[in-house]
């Protein structure tokens, strides 16, 4: 038996195959181009090198009808024919307010999803377009959706409400939801194993770095408050999206230059954060080779990057009380060490005091990593994400209907023997090259 | 040789008349419904009664007129003739970043005051008419401007920049000011010298709360970064002012609703913030009665409210890395012993332990207060602003020739032994009354 999760973007179709039996991946990719004209689809196989592949995919359901030949092709394929795929998980952007976990798909929530539309607007219509076409080509298996927005149902009022009229909360929704709750939940639970903690007793401040980058507050194992907002626009400065800023600002500019609302809202989303202050740059990458070239407003940009994160994690340390663990993770969060440096150096007066040996070693995602110093009083821990892990558990459950809200629902990965056999392999190799790695490996409590 | 300090707003004008000789203010008041028609003057000359005197003033002209005749009356008046007033000092919300100090305002710096008149729509026109009209009736004496912004242009880029496009910056001043600048430089002035510190070696966090409010960080007595933006509506939630949220969130709602930008901008500033919230009230005294009868959205405004202060007071513990002191300030820092509770309470984590009894103690004007306990690493103190006072030292000075910028210049409180006459007056009345405010008083180290 396998559970295929799929996250279906504008333009592309990402999934995952997951043997359920051997508890192991055995296929990811990725159909690019979609609707575009030109499309294709990245494949990897356990064991086995990326392969490419040209298919022209004029609509999601030919993208997701192709990631299905190809899973069970002769040459490329992992499954003997799409019988054996017993549940398919969706990753869907926004859930508004209706949903506090994973569901399977009826009509009831394709309406709620259409509803929240308008709040996710860059990916909501392609999730529900991603449901659409793998309804169709495999119309016998249940179809779960898995929001980044549930994770957050549990903040208070006081964290998920604006100080805006009240009408407006309740006539349309206006409110903190949150993003990336998949990942913080698993981040949250293996934080949890790792301290060797009651996740249920435990505080955290987690740090999702990526191209998309919140923070999440989480108290007592659940979510407590989050910097992204009604949409995954507020919060931290991030790759093309501004993250906070004065809300009367927009205002001033659009005056100033007679852009339209929506031509504001584009120019927030996609041409800010990273890429606004540096104008070239979005990739973290990009900007850390230029900022060693001494390119000033890279550097900025950094700073800028960084004093965002920092404020957060104060913020929140300041309304957690108490905080058990600092969290990274996400491309950015586990890989960017310099990133990292900036976020923890000058933390020490809030007792989180890094190691900045174990902060430069720690870049992998093959395992987990501590890199905090043994006097810091808030242990640092690095968790490499595990989104369609948690996707596919999700479907799993759901189709078993062994499913609960996390609260009440115990994952595999909250086991203090929990291996994920790819990335222990992957570790294995690491270690061959970069031996150094050892010393900063989280060990379970 | 008196002083005359004016705040114009759009239908008011605020005055203060301070003896530069005898080191005491002579009379305060305000002319209010100026330009509404049914204008009339408040009055309080020291050591009498206020008194109202109707009086229509059609313009902010008529209305400096009348307060000069007031002024110089026989039975309300404190100074024999207008001759004997020596300079002006006109309170300006918004100098951009054209100013780092201070100025005697002609043509160049009125003209730069217009040209930043779309950043504080609210204030700054009206500032400009309350100079022009002052200009008018006292010709002869230099009219300065001590503007809300010069405070905080010591802030790095990575504090004042937004992470938009960076050409906003460049053609648009699109950037951070912060405001209530005189009550910071005036409050770290003080809380230095109540340290016994060098003020340049001196990092604090300041809550200025009133009816509108922000934080600054104090870095080595300098402002390094604030809650207020390119606009006052940024930062904390305020009176009507909705402080932080989603950029992305005014266009989900003008969607919604066909508001209009300038529609939008309005909500922001008058209908959010604790009215929004509550769906009534503004003001902090109304809210804590309602939420001491059980309204459940009063409690939550209060809630919201401590919640965003004590993100603020983290996020800058955590970017300034040591700080000497926290201190509140204006109306509801120096009052609102409720709010400050919900405020300190669960910081002890971050070193900052207040003294529940010493904080219901502390509600004066008169005296400067500590309410930390012993323990507390950081020391927490209410200091009572005085505006008026860094307006009236800055205006003689600009007269006089001996004025500079803040950190190469001193004023009379920086001094251990400065008193504030009314003040000291009023606190001795007040002790007969409460003679437990004894304990609170704080004393310079």
């Amino acid at each position: 038996m396998v559970i295929l999760v799929l996250n279906c973007g504008s333009s592309s179709a990402k999934y995952q195959v997951y043997d359920w039996d051997a508890k192991d991946i055995l296929a990811v990719g990725v159909v690019e181009k979609v609707t575009l004209g030109g499309s294709f689809i990245s494949h990897k196989v356990k064991g086995r090198e990326e392969i490419t592949i040209q298919h022209d995919c004029p609509t999601h359901t030919d993208a997701v009808d192709f990631i299905i030949k190809t899973l069970t092709s002769k040459e490329n394929g992992v499954i003997s024919d799409m019988s054996v795929i017993k549940a398919v998980g969706h990753r869907v952007l926004h859930g508004g307010d209706k949903f506090t976990k994973s569901v399977i798909v009826d009509d009831a929530a394709m309406a709620a999803f259409n509803e929240v539309k308008d709040l996710g607007p860059l990916h909501n219509p392609a999730n529900i377009m991603g449901i659409e076409a793998a309804k169709k080509v495999l119309p016998n298996v249940p179809h779960c959706a898995i929001m980044d927005t549930a994770w957050h149902q549990t903040m208070p009022p006081e964290s998920f409400l604006y100080a805006t009229p009240y009408e407006w909360y309740e006539k349309y929704g206006v409110r903190r939801y949150g993003f990336h709750g998949t990942s913080f939940l698993y981040t949250a639970k293996r934080a949890a194993v790792l301290l060797g903690q009651d996740p249920y007793k435990t505080n955290l401040i987690i740090c999702h770095l990526g191209n998309g980058a919140s923070v999440n507050a989480v108290k007592d194992g659940k979510s407590f408050d989050t910097s992204m907002g009604i949409t995954p626009l507020e919060g931290l400065i991030m790759g093309t999206r501004s993250g906070d800023a004065d809300p009367a600002m927009p205002f001033y500019v659009m005056r100033k230059t007679g852009m339209s609302p929506a031509e504001m809202e584009n120019a927030l989303n996609k041409k800010s954060g990273l890429l606004g202050i540096t104008g070239q740059y979005a990739d973290r990458r990009d900007i850390q080779k230029a900022a060693l070239a001494g390119d000033a407003r890279a550097k900025l940009a950094q700073d800028m990057e960084a004093q965002r994160v920092k404020k957060y994690i104060g913020g929140y340390l300041a309304t957690l009380g108490r905080v058990d663990a600092l969290v990274f993770t996400a491309g950015v969060g586990e890989f960017a060490f310099f990133i990292r440096k900036k976020i923890l150096e000058g933390l020490e007066g809030l007792g989180i005091v890094y190691d900045s040996k174990k902060n430069d070693l720690a870049c992998t995602r093959n395992t987990e990593t501590l890199i905090s110093k043994p006097e810091s009083k808030i242990p640092i821990y690095i968790i490499p994400t595990d989104e369609e892990l948690v996707m596919t558990e999700d479907a799993y459950a759901l189709m078993a209907g062994t499913y609960d809200v996390h609260t009440k629902f115990t994952y595999s990965f909250q086991s203090k023997d929990y291996v994920n056999k790819g990335r222990a392999e992957g570790l294995k190799e690491e270690l061959k090259k970069k031996p150094d790695l050892q010393s900063v490996i989280a060990v379970p409590k």
